[in-house]
């Protein structure tokens, strides 16, 4: 995916985008690590747990999903200006194969940012024996969100 | 939504459904308890927790799919035979309202079953002070697997 | 499907929505009439037309849908105020069997209303000698837009 | 997107796929033309048309979905067997602007070809004024349906 290059609204939007991050509690239970933060690209890495699993032992569908949307937003926010917050509206996510792997890294990028509607894709892809392969993909609607009080970043 | 009845083939459905449950590792995360299984309707509750947060203390928008992938995914389980395995292909998820509350119930329910394809619906409601709130709702493509190692229930 | 049942802000939302249906070349390229406007709940019916096949001679998917996304857009415009336009910003659409029939009907109703965003769900039903079958499920996002010219409604 | 590149099983694959677009009743009343096949892409165009169009005159999101539908649904096709029929099982398309132009294009890759269920995406452009403009992408689930009466290509 040879994404389009954005111009950041707000200097400081990856500060900001880590900061969010680490008020997730969700991303704690993942494990997962902000890897880069790139201007409408943002990219995620967690490890396999126990705690993520299905009944295979594969990383569950939703947790795969929940990583995922998190690589989408964020992207979003990093576009977004200084005072606004993001609020995912849809995701659709295909599960192409089992999520195997020892690690799993989630990329979300934006495909058409707006002033109330930013369109993000998401690919996460499974790291089994150092190979790398595509698990699944997103799309993700997200609605950008300025003066409630409540829902700011 | 008055969701249609559906005859179940295997009358042992509702402890396979159990036993795979238990064998998530993501539900113990998400402390998502099996409330009820019925032929082709699957219920989840869980309680909010800090672990599950975005960055405004609501649900993650991932964890409430991840709940809700796996009560519509043992809702089209049900209604598979002794011997199938289940595989979510996709799903999309519409998210109404902030993910606000104590508790939190997933009602997954077959609208179509089919021998190699299954596609369920989902709704998802927050309990806040004993007021329920539809808070998203969820289409998912299920595929039936038979005879293949590690995939089975 | 027990649809909620919603107060129109407009008066005259259903001659606005006949209006709107009215100058849609696509819905007459469908041969769809309008059954009925209530608010939040819009039906519109089609008879089969070699026009709008695929390849076996079923209705084709995307008409299918065309004519889905129709009835849940109108469905969200019902409810809106009178100069307000409605964009649809995405929909997904499950098939659920051949799109087989003399005429279809097709159920928008909306699921969440809002000020910027309101959710629309699908329902496509086949009507083959008489007997009715559900043929496809939708679910729809919409954005309401002001005071843009050239969408407004 | 750089799609990966995939061989094909059945050597007739581009006359299979153009035999079958013929035969499409919808492609015919869309103005569509098949502008090029190949393993695992395929390409279609039209015109805009007054008999496609919504409310404000821009093509109807159902029209562009139906396209791009096929596109997606043809470059399933093309990796299939000969005597294999394909059948969408659902699709999700995000409207990224409204369909203005004179022209269109719709690409379809296939994303991960598989035994029964494909994956693929779509891209729709807006050719106005010979600028071309991404106005909405698609993701899309196919299967493969081998040895039924009636839905064979």
């Amino acid at each position: 995916m040879a994404a389009p290059r954005f111009e950041p609204q707000d200097p400081g939007y990856a500060e900001r985008v880590r900061a969010s991050f680490a008020r997730q509690g969700a991303m704690g239970t993942l494990g997962a690590v902000l890897v880069s933060v790139e201007p409408g690209v943002v990219v995620i890495e967690l490890p396999w747990a126990q705690g993520l699993t299905q009944q295979h032992g594969f990383l569950h569908a939703g947790m795969v999903a929940a990583a995922l949307d998190s690589a989408c937003g964020y992207a979003g926010s990093s576009l977004m200006a200084a005072d606004a917050g993001v609020l995912t509206i849809e995701y659709k996510v295909n599960l192409l194969a089992p999520a195997q792997g020892q690690r799993f890294r989630m990329v979300g990028a934006v495909v058409k940012p707006g002033r109330t509607i930013t369109v993000s894709e998401g690919h996460a892809y499974g790291i089994d024996q150092g190979r790398e392969k595509l698990i699944a993909t997103m799309s993700c609607t997200l609605m950008t969100v300025l003066g409630r009080d409540g829902i700011r970043h």
